[in-house]
């Protein structure tokens, strides 16, 4: 159970950064669906290190290799198996943290936990594993091609963009290394994440996520409400601290006569602070939601820390780390919205007689 | 799967606001414990309407009534059914709406997901609900009464409560009706919703949830993170719009540098932005979240809107309602809290030879 | 997870022969089936004691009320609650066992598992337990009503209905007490069971059961086979001890040129030694299968035995026991086959676009 | 959920006859074990094809590789992701079943519920799958090393062997190729496969299988009772038709008084009818069970079949099958029933305070 998403589409997955390989299983995918596998690769391509300045100069090609349940390029309704081999761990970056914990990351807990711990680049910790994510994300997307996802970053550090997404261009996400569809955002974005990385420091920042063209109807309360699910998605991605969807956050400071959306006759509505989701199914109307990531915790500098023997020590992060996750979180973001989504849309096909 | 909360602990649940009763099924509760049934009454009274002024006026007595699963007042290891019965619901208070659409309320996703709707009081979709969830939560903090949940208003509308939980008497939470431990923040937001109740509004607000005496190793990475299943429970929560936990949406803005908790040799954190969770699993540190709430959608003013047959029409807010959540989601999200951890904390049982 | 069956339609349920009551939730039920509550009593009535004289004579009522997911006599989409009173429990029957473990009762087993037990009638190890899944099965009836299950006696102790099934006359079924409905052999099991209750005796028996017009393409592979669910939801019935299918053991007697089933240019087959499923999945042909059930084991008779001290005392039935099981476990048969055809019939929804 | 089996200790599984790779991860697998890699290998052989003059001369190595979960030898808690890749897969020989049902094989089933078919080798429904399920068993069977698991092969056709299992020496079951313990049966046993292969034939029989030293508790009551989830394990192997657990189908032509197992003061009985299992739960006794298997379907005959444009046609068993498949199914009977026990051993850790 613990190393599974979703109920009828169902992704199980296992890996860590420094093993042979990190993959998975998806399974409950329907039969009938020709699958475009550029596509799959392009969404790995947006989420690998490497490709920019502004994240992390590991090299890995991130080719994923399917092992089943496609026959003749179509699905079968068998159970999809895939690989994506680890090329280039290079584990002696690691090998001083052996015993070290380093700060804000997961080093003590699985030690805690498990009484073993793959050190290795943080074994199964490792945000490498979204790669698998990514992957079934990628598929999912096929399957409800009738709906349009779109994660874009809207903070770095400080660095907001402030239009209504309304206003933005999504055809514009790729055209910037840090996929901020404003282009006079994305600037002060990149040269923000560029001082950050001289500093030998990091940055948090947020992504937020629109879906359109989501029917009507899609959520299973009490317990899978569509923004749960969407929530507790999100929160499973390294680093992420928060999320909020509609008027968040903000929603909790107004009053109902101001945050209510009223109905149009055909059932849209005026305004949209619900977010798309009404009572834990979807409305019709755009979905959106903001996802908060903590700055990445190694950092190129001196810390104090402890060893498993409780001793106080000292580290220094090497490796090759990203200065800020945002970026490369984009399709990942997006990824899990599809899965999330696409398994509301298999589930809702059993609702109702 | 779709009524069902928790993996090895799994809360099932029926029931609409207006019908006999509603109940549920709390499974995998282990034999043994020794069952305080007047600490359960207290958390449902602690939820129940017509407690203060401040919240709705409807008066349930809200009796639980457990029918199995408890023998000679300790748990079988046998499935806890139980049920509440529906005594007070006036109907007539809604039958108004039969074929209106409340703006920002469910009736219009359920009518288009389900084709049917049961019209009266929201049906399932009411917050009546989350009695339930109070019921198997009284049972889980028995469970695991080592850990101390504590939850409490940290805002109304734009009342914040800005001290640091670090420096709040949890004992003085019960000491007012809108379940702020600071007295004065409390006092300023009574009067608020005093306000907006008389102007016929709601208005929304947070609460702060902080467990205290958590083991390390309670949550399962990757996908049953501790932090992830928190907010996929507050976010089942009705009108909950956000969820962040330690450094939240603020984490966002940071530098590594400043974000990171360093280690005591001991395992403890001099910091805990992290909110006492690490790569998913607790660290023995406080775990504190954040939990944002929209105002309630029935007000007590006119608002356009429009019916099943896509006619415009009016509607004005009939029937008892709190012109603000928050008090009474104080025991829901404390309930909530007790389920997640209690169900990691089975779960870790079987994790480690 | 314990105490649920089924995967989309789940069926969780509590409660024990001598509680308050007994119950259930079934969730996943799809909104818009109108419900016909007679239909449901009248299986309860095929189930419930003191139905004629070959069964136990204890009276109880077992009417179902359902508090929720129906409304105005059509479901809702919304998971069905339901409790069955326990009226007419004479825990005074019960009371000598408190400390002695009846022979080949669990109440052992459970007392070492749990460390306590509810020993009034068995608790929740008591058969009562299934009028709680003939509830819940006579409502998937009503999902899948194109599909005809039918049970019946086929064996009683040495007593064996030789008639090939395709033979016999289904409406027949009910026109006798031991639900066979061959009149020869039903008179002749009759008998058989008259005598071993006149012995303070008891005897085994067997069930087989026919699912016809079932739509090819239910089943799951590779792990929800739809005769691997059959014979799981079959030897979850008390008293069960083996269950085959098609050819069944048989089967493994023979060769594979007489086993096979040629098909007819339709798709039908000539023979159907499968048992109407090939590779775990319907293919159209009718589904049949066979269950034994074990002789009850509270006899009215002495017997050595234990108790919880491990000291050697003796036991004597005493209580309302019936001398067959059989009879009355035809309609459970009948309904945990309608659960898992209906659980498939909703899942194979979503498993092709 | 589809191609997942067990609650905490799950494996999830894919793979075709004739693709790359089959695999599976295995999850919720305890941290702390120290893998014995060669005890899963030895399982492996066991299972894999060409090993003997009874089986099919197919010859592949079938070697597992861990690809993450296991950590310098120690399973690390984190998901085990495993692959065998398909060596020798002679598509060639299954090329003229393109379009042609054969008949008791999936093939029709499959392309009716799917609208697509691997065709090759039966695709995902080839008993190739099981190796994944005995990779998974032989890790199983070391977490529950105090557990003994035999299974044996205890009737071919009509040889049966008659001696009960107290009488035979498990460490000769694989002193001979049918895995029979008894030597004077199976020397009948070899001879009857030889003569059905002669002839182009195939033959059904039986497994008996015997887990000693079980410890009292295993099991949960209602829906997962240990007998439930034995044989629903049994029923997902290939050509599995029944199974019988204690005295089986003979238990239902008893009389409780005969039937009964008279308790000794320290909790064990003096017969065991039961099978070890008391109300789902395993009673400390030793647990046995029977399997049936039908005749491969494929046999080297001319036999009448349709295809899929229901033209009438004709059909000739080419490739290299099995002519019983019961010698090489004995493992695949230990590794599932090793996986039920260890899934059972980690919940039952749950189950009291």
């Amino acid at each position: 159970m613990f190393n599974s998403f979703g109920n009828i589409l169902k992704l199980t997955t296992f890996g860590e950064s420094h093993g042979i390989a990190i993959g998975g299983v998806i399974d409950g995918f329907p039969a009938g669906v020709k699958v475009n596998f550029d596509a799959i690769q392009q969404e790995l391509d947006r989420r690998k290190p490497g490709q920019s300045k502004i994240v992390t100069q590991r090299k890995e090609p991130d080719t994923v290799e399917f092992l089943s349940g496609i026959f003749e390029g179509v699905t079968t309704g068998a159970s999809i198996g895939f690989v994506i081999k680890n090329i280039n761990q290079k584990s002696k970056d690691y090998n001083h943290n052996t015993d070290v914990y380093r700060p804000s990351h997961a080093d003590y807990t699985y030690d805690k936990k498990y009484g073993i711990r793959d050190h290795r680049g943080g074994g199964r910790t490792s945000a490498r594993e979204t790669a698998n994510w990514v992957v079934a994300g990628a598929l999912a997307k096929q399957l409800i091609n009738h709906i349009n996802i779109n994660a874009f970053t809207s903070s770095v550090g400080d660095v907001f963009m402030v239009k209504p997404y309304q206003d933005l261009d999504f055809s514009k996400i790729e055209s910037n290394i840090v996929r901020c569809p404003d282009e006079a955002s994305a600037e002060k974005m990149i040269t923000k994440i560029h001082e950050i990385r001289k500093a030998g420091d990091t940055i948090g920042g947020t992504i937020t996520c629109v879906a359109q063209n989501v029917p009507v109807g899609l959520g299973e309360p009490i317990f899978h409400k569509l923004h749960a699910e969407l929530g507790k998605a999100m929160l499973s991605i390294n680093a992420v601290k928060g999320f909020e969807f509609g008027s968040g956050f903000c929603g909790a400071k107004m009053q109902g006569s101001e945050h209510n959306d009223i109905f149009n006759p055909d059932g849209t509505t005026q305004s949209n602070l619900s977010g798309g989701i009404q009572g834990g199914i979807s409305n019709g109307m755009d979905i959106y939601f903001r996802v908060a990531f903590k700055p990445v915790a190694t950092i190129m500098q001196n810390q104090a820390t402890t060893n498993s023997k409780g001793e106080a020590t000292e580290i220094h992060g090497k490796g090759r780390h990203d200065p800020c996750v945002v970026p490369r979180a984009v399709p990942i973001v997006e990824a899990l919205t599809a899965l999330v989504l696409a398994d509301f849309w298999l589930m809702n096909k059993t609702r109702k007689v």
